[in-house]
């Protein structure tokens, strides 16, 4: 039962798009990742996300919208909807979702990583 | 789907220890609150519960240890670990649980608020 610090856990790492777990509970994983550039298209068919922005500016489009995050606020994307992350700079997020969860949902793609231990 | 901004969402409210829901997923509440002071000794039976502070400082007291959290930092209190959270000026926290969570755990306290909407 330690005390997480989010910038100290960023540090750790500096590849793109490659989520890392840095707790879990009740069967959710809280995750950070350094994200830059555009993703993938992808939903998740039944597990709703969480984005929340630490540093930097985000763009999640999705079909009939686009949003922008800034440092502080966050989204929760439902499942089964289809989102793509995108940035112009390096940003760093904190995402929660189902243990189950692969970030590229129903994707499988060059880009699909899935980590299944704590930083 | 909307975006959620911590600090709006803080500015709707100024009472202590009574956390507001701001977003959901799986089956899992995403929460703010005001605290200050001392809370109570309180476990959760089954249910994980996640602290990270937002602004200013708290300490969670264990039996055995102290932990305190600043801005930025996180933990996870596993179900059935007895905590109390502490602070001496006001802080503004997130808490991630199952939605089956009471805030003042086992113990039923003139404290204890069961809100069930989003603000």
């Amino acid at each position: 039962m330690n005390v997480v610090n989010l910038q100290q856990k960023f540090s750790l790492f500096s590849d793109h798009w490659h989520p890392r777990i840095i707790g879990e509970l009740n069967g959710q994983l809280v995750k950070i990742a350094k994200i830059q550039g555009e993703f993938i298209w992808h939903s998740h068919a039944n597990e709703d996300e969480l984005f929340m922005v630490i540093e930097g500016q985000m763009w999640i489009d999705f079909r009939d919208k686009t949003v922008a995050l800034n440092p502080g606020e966050l989204i929760v994307v439902p499942g089964g909807v289809e989102h793509r992350p995108r940035t112009e700079g390096e940003v760093k997020i904190m995402l929660f979702e189902p243990a189950s969860t692969l970030h590229t949902g129903e994707v499988e793609h060059e880009l699909t990583k899935n980590d299944q231990k704590l930083i």
